[in-house]
């Protein structure tokens, strides 16, 4: 199913080490996620993190939290390769359906960007763990898009 | 990127026409939609429906509601072409983000079956109106599925 | 538990008198739905809609479409009532939970507004099938309120 | 707004020295989150925790997937507190709205359950940061019951 969402060959305006760049600036605290940044481009992004003890659940199971910070980063990045670095975009709305027991391991994220407006930005996100093909769960996210000098919700 | 849902070539256990044939028969009132049942597999379905005057609110837009009962019934008749007809499978979650102006004319959703599970089955529906080219919703559908002499929530 | 949403004493722009006009005028569709304001003040609103043949769906429920329009029209209305009539405020996101069998006969919505900003809105409702006490429905609803000469997502 | 939820004198199958009891022992990974458990009954529960540096992104607001962890525990916690200790009832749908700016300090929740089923249970919750009134956050929440011997999704 991850072969699915289909690539655009356009060029975003923030590459992928333009992203680990922002990142590594703007949120220092993210960096015990150690995620990576495997793809990005118009219209999708693919992010991997690995998952051990300490996003882990009763039941061996990839806790729910961890698996939404993921889905809500790949999102914001994914809107960030388009518009450039605008760190004061915010979530307005994120729901998520958890669909499969998540194995330790390795995460990871596929987002498509459904829309990119003005002032609103909403994509999806399927989250797997490798080797199971069919997803752990779906993520949908907005975003609000500030305008300049403006907090944005 | 309505393109990009893969279709399957399995075969389900209800065909369009049995599906028809069951809506007819369980659902008469929903006979003023027209729907057409354009596509079913294992994994995908495709309806249509035409949009008129008594769809429309202020600003010449199909009204919310009409396309959150196009996204519901899409779901719902996936999951019955795999599981047989079970009139008292019931939506328990349902999310809707609506993206752009839905232009009157014809109504078009795409649905795919995310989980199928004894208890539970998720999936998600983008909706377009063509020839426009970018969704103007997405939406996300849990139906209970009922063990026998249950009624499923 | 319709009786833990706190009422507000505080006189909203548009009355029920007012929003009736509004409906009458600018959605002549939404007549059959038979809508009652019962109340309306600067944080909630209550309405209900008589159920009938036309709204169930097998096992003499009602249909979760029908609960969809009255929850998304209960916190449209509650916006309006508050800003003023502003037909072309659109909802972005809408997301609901069936709790319980609702019972055919009389649904009341019990809407509450939790934010009230330049360009989002958000309330959530409850959904109810006197006499029985206990929720069928739960639903949030986002709305887009346009700046003026702009269509709002 | 948090004084308009109506608090249930019926005495929960577990107490908060239950639920911190279970969570230290089930949970030690949550240890840092530093949760205090206000208030459980059979219908509400309060939680607090305090906000800091590690919970803060761009602009000084707290990090939602930190807003999320609390709402999503306080729905949890509600419901072990009705059932005793399953340590398997896993989220199976989470929704949340980000109303405004959370500012760092402390940071409260305050859960309702909407229904508490045979199969799933359902709530919703209130964000705080304390002295602000208006809530920050709202989310609601579904729990899978699992039967015994059962993965529950």
């Amino acid at each position: 199913m991850g072969g699915a969402m289909k690539r655009s060959g356009t060029r975003p305006a923030m590459t992928v080490a333009d992203l680990e760049a922002f990142l590594a600036e703007a949120f220092p605290q993210a960096a015990p996620m150690r995620l990576a940044i495997e793809h990005v481009d118009a219209r999708t992004i693919r992010l991997a993190m690995p998952t051990g003890e300490e996003h882990l659940r009763p039941g061996g199971t990839v806790a729910g939290p961890t698996l939404m910070a993921l889905a809500d980063c790949a999102i914001y990045l994914l809107i960030l390769a388009q518009t450039g670095p605008k760190a004061l975009t915010v979530t307005t709305n994120f729901g998520i359906n958890f669909l499969r027991k998540p194995e330790p391991g390795r995460l990871v994220a596929e987002g498509r960007l459904l829309k990119l407006g003005k002032r609103l930005a909403v994509g999806d996100v399927l989250l797997f763990t490798p080797p199971a093909e069919e997803p752990v769960a779906h993520a949908t996210v907005t975003y609000s898009i500030p305008p300049v000098g403006d907090r944005g919700r």
